[in-house]
């Protein structure tokens, strides 16, 4: 699996991505889930994915050659809107060839799923997040976040914190805290974790960094963050109603 | 959906479980999802369940028509390996049942999860999750607890805290706060709480208790918690490579 979180803020753009894919629990690698179309000043398209890996791969080496040619492509669409269709289009396409052509016996699932974010100049940031069918969803004020992959573990630390004035420094600790969730509970999410953020009207990845399991500030977020859950939880009420 | 948790600790079983079940989003209804056998100071069992509905109460209506002639039932093993085998037969029987007399073209989902735990005079509490098939897995000092339904959102406060030395009041604010988690984040998980103790040795519920959306505790301890873990958060060092 995959944990993957963008978040559309009032401050830009903010991309995290875990980096283990597994075909079985036997069968681990390490592969970025970040794909960065730049053309800085101009715009700057970020995707993430979550799926089955010959499918993601498969779907960024065509938007990657359309790029390099005349036509529609992330280089050449004049909206976020368009940009999310372009690789709603693709995503539906190959999963469709994959799935004709699978051997009679098999059922190998070949679907994936895309969050696509960034600035077109001219535009305002725009998060979107592509289905397996090619539709998606955007982003609103009252929804700034979207994940993908194996979501459930930190979500609620994002519900608590992240609105659309949440700091760009908040939102990185709460993407991490929310990792670190994830990553404890789930052996398929696994580091390094990379982060890109794009700022509202620079149309560029104004900062990219990647944590690996030696970084000593996601070491040290890490125990602040358990330290501090053990701490409040200690300080809760005991359960009044508990006859011993 | 359902949430359901079950901890075996040195001080006894812990159980809890919410109590919605929807079909589809527009047919939510409360049953609960605890059914105790209790011969008090002999045997108490307690089954905690999750998915098909229907599944569920037939399997429970086979169990205690079962324990109320003679013959092997849950008030007649001998122990607590026994009954989970007694629950896996039903539940593998019974869907079968379902599954075989479906329509051709409906695709309903008959399957189900239990947890039963229980101490059985001469034996020692024990605590087992029941699949669909009917096969089950016991606690371990290592893992006392299980989860079934919604379990992600409130895995990970749960991994932190409880091990088998975890005191009943601990274990039960724990369970309590990793409810509120899934509660937040899943609209198919919903009050009321129910909860029930069984201490070591004393084969009996000797703590039973509902908790509603009126229960000053749980009100208290979800605004405690939401506070806590925003100081914790709020606390937390800021990014220190993140270049403003």
């Amino acid at each position: 699996m995959t944990y993957c979180v963008a978040m559309c803020l009032n401050e830009g753009l903010l991309f995290a991505s875990d980096s283990r894919t597994n075909a079985g629990i036997d069968n681990v690698s390490t592969f970025s889930k970040m794909s960065v179309f730049e053309q800085t000043g101009e715009r700057v398209i970020v995707l993430l994915n979550a799926g089955n890996l010959a499918t993601t791969q498969t779907v960024v080496s065509h938007l990657r050659k359309q790029a390099q040619h005349e036509g529609p492509s992330l280089h050449s669409v004049t909206s976020m809107f368009d940009a999310a269709m372009l690789v709603g289009d693709q995503v539906r396409a190959i999963i469709h060839r994959f799935n004709v052509n699978q051997h009679e016996q098999s059922s190998v699932d070949f679907s994936c799923t895309f969050l696509i974010g960034g600035q077109i100049r001219g535009e305002q940031p725009r998060l979107f997040l592509v289905y397996p069918q090619g539709n998606f969803i955007e982003t609103t004020p009252e929804t700034c976040y979207f994940q993908i992959g194996e979501s459930k573990y930190g979500k609620p630390i994002i519900d608590r914190v992240v609105k659309p004035e949440t700091s760009m420094d908040e939102a990185v600790k709460c993407a991490l805290v929310s990792f670190d969730s994830t990553i404890k509970s789930n052996l398929s999410v696994g580091l390094p974790i990379d982060l890109a953020i794009a700022r509202h009207d620079e149309q560029r990845i104004g900062f990219r960094y990647r944590i690996d399991i030696e970084d000593a500030y996601f070491r040290a977020l890490r125990v602040a963050w358990g330290q501090g859950l053990r701490k409040v939880f200690n300080e809760l009420p005991r359960p009044e109603w508990l006859s011993l």
